[in-house]
């Protein structure tokens, strides 16, 4: 991981104009999204560049919805799920500083306001769709119109993965070359996929004691397997695109397995060990192998952290409901 | 993985006179062996020969007793556990197959009496000290005083950790460059370790549904990540070395249990999944981190099955006894 000579300030300060002109109020909408090909590793920490492109299937409705709006008592506010947060906390911390490149010291306080929709049993980061969101209401409320590989650029600023949120449907997240990191972009792909569902299945909502980005760290300092990763994943975004445009399930479920599978590998081979699996997760990953033996076409992926999310087609929907009775379905293209 | 030009038979007979001469009656013992540092790939089928060296911790007296007689029927017999087998059977036709190679033809219809001390609970596998038992009692039945790296290479060629099972003590298998792998063998070091112990933990007795030698094959196949795994091998046998010479037992666990998971890490991520770890397993895995940040030194080590080897010293016993109460506790420097 190198650290690049640009910082996010002077990269946003490019597309800005130098006097924000601010709206009322402004409110966004942006989905998780789930990775079939993960982003794990980073070229540059400062604008969350990574060393490999991954692709994501975003969450139809469930994600974050930010507002924003004037503070009339001359502070920001932070708001998080119908609730004032202390400007000390962590999240306040983050959404303020991330203003703050857009405000560049211009005295406009603002409350923030973000309710997340994902269902507190799927077990899903919300950091994604937070940081989307925040940039899609940042765009509205100073009118900035900003094109969406810019939004998407600045999102990915937030959090990595937030680059993805701005789309619905299958998203690709191209790593990029420039050193500005503004073609470190996602684009939405045409396909769409009525009968895609996702299965989410909770086995434990237990904070994870190492979070992504120290994980990430963790496991490029020292797994000696990880300087396989970026091949591993440059190949499999080329099958799973080419396995979404020939809609051919199989072919992108196992691909999406693998892929998830790889990269827990990396993290298990890392000192100390680096293993987000808890007992029930392996339970539900010996379930899956032992119903695709019997002939169902289900297959999960799993990001860092105990839960899974099963990937199947709406005929396998009645047998892993009766299988799996605690499940979460997604629709993503339920629009 | 290449196939060598050189069959196992015409490497063995370079070392056996003519016509062999027998003994009425030879026994042997060959220990179980635990390995610190994998052997995980061949680079030849035929000869066993391995893509890294390896190093391992011999189980004192737990492993095979094989004995050696004249069958007067006319036909070879073989007994297991104080069973006769059939001749069919897999077993019998692997030391069938591996006494022919020195037979060669001459017309010694032989009794081999197998029995194996390794106790039920330990899910240890005994093709190790099996083949390095069967070396041993063949050498003494047809008096062929052949040298402890021979019968070492003898031994890898009917099961690759055979070779370490020769010697007690700390073993380590140089891979060796040699096409007919005369010098991929084993050797003992010097040191010993008085107050290390292993812990077998059994979680399940359940044959593995893949066997190693088909887990190798399809982890090189299909693992992107294998492609490290000898780098990481060889960088492992180097500190495991060293921390033995200066019996820094910390260093030497923390380097089998990476080692260990290194592996295992490469099995994740080949296609499909190859995971040998059962939910109860990981249970016992997160306890053993949990043990450890609470002071407790104490590592594990894994091979291709569920079960757990502890490593620890003797001044850890009490409180793992208190912890793992069916844990089954080795003292590999007992004599």
């Amino acid at each position: 991981m190198s650290n690049s000579s640009i910082d996010k300030a002077s990269v946003v300060n490019r597309y800005l104009p130098s006097r924000l002109v601010s709206r009322e109020y402004a409110d966004a909408f942006a989905p998780s999204n789930i990775a079939l090909c993960k982003y794990w590793g980073k070229r540059d920490a400062e604008l969350n560049l990574p060393v490999n492109s991954s692709l994501s299937i975003s969450l139809a409705h469930l994600g974050s919805h930010t507002n924003i709006s004037h503070s009339e008592t001359g502070l920001d506010k932070v708001r998080l799920n119908n609730k004032d947060l202390s400007l000390d906390s962590n999240f306040s911390r983050k959404v303020i500083a991330f203003v703050d490149l857009f405000r560049r010291g211009q005295k406009i306080p603002l409350i923030v306001d973000t309710r997340n929709n994902i269902p507190t049993a799927a077990g899903l980061a919300s950091s994604a769709s937070g940081f989307a969101a925040l940039v899609l209401a940042l765009d509205d409320f100073f009118s900035l119109k900003l094109e969406n590989s810019v939004l998407s650029a600045f999102a990915r600023m937030g959090s990595g993965s937030a680059s993805r949120s701005i789309y619905s449907g299958f998203v690709r997240w191209d790593m990029g070359s420039q050193s500005d990191g503004m073609d470190s972009v996602a684009s939405q792909l045409d396909n769409r996929w009525p009968n895609l569902r996702i299965g989410l299945i909770k086995v434990s909502s237990v904070q994870k004691p190492v979070d992504s980005r120290s994980g990430m760290n963790r496991t490029i300092e020292t797994s000696k397997l990880y300087p396989s990763w970026p091949e591993q994943a440059g190949s499999d975004l080329i099958t799973l695109e080419q396995a979404i445009a020939d809609r051919d399930f199989a072919r992108m479920g196992a691909c999406a397995e693998k892929n998830a599978m790889s990269m827990h590998a990396t993290m298990m081979s890392a000192w100390p060990p680096l293993v987000y699996w808890l007992p029930e997760s392996l339970a539900v990953m010996h379930k899956v192998w032992q119903l695709r033996e019997a002939g169902v076409a289900v297959y999960f992926t799993m990001d860092a952290g105990p839960n899974l999310k099963l990937l199947f087609e709406a005929c396998s929907l009645s047998v892993l409901e009766t299988e799996f009775v605690s499940m979460e379905v997604i629709q993503p293209f339920s629009d």
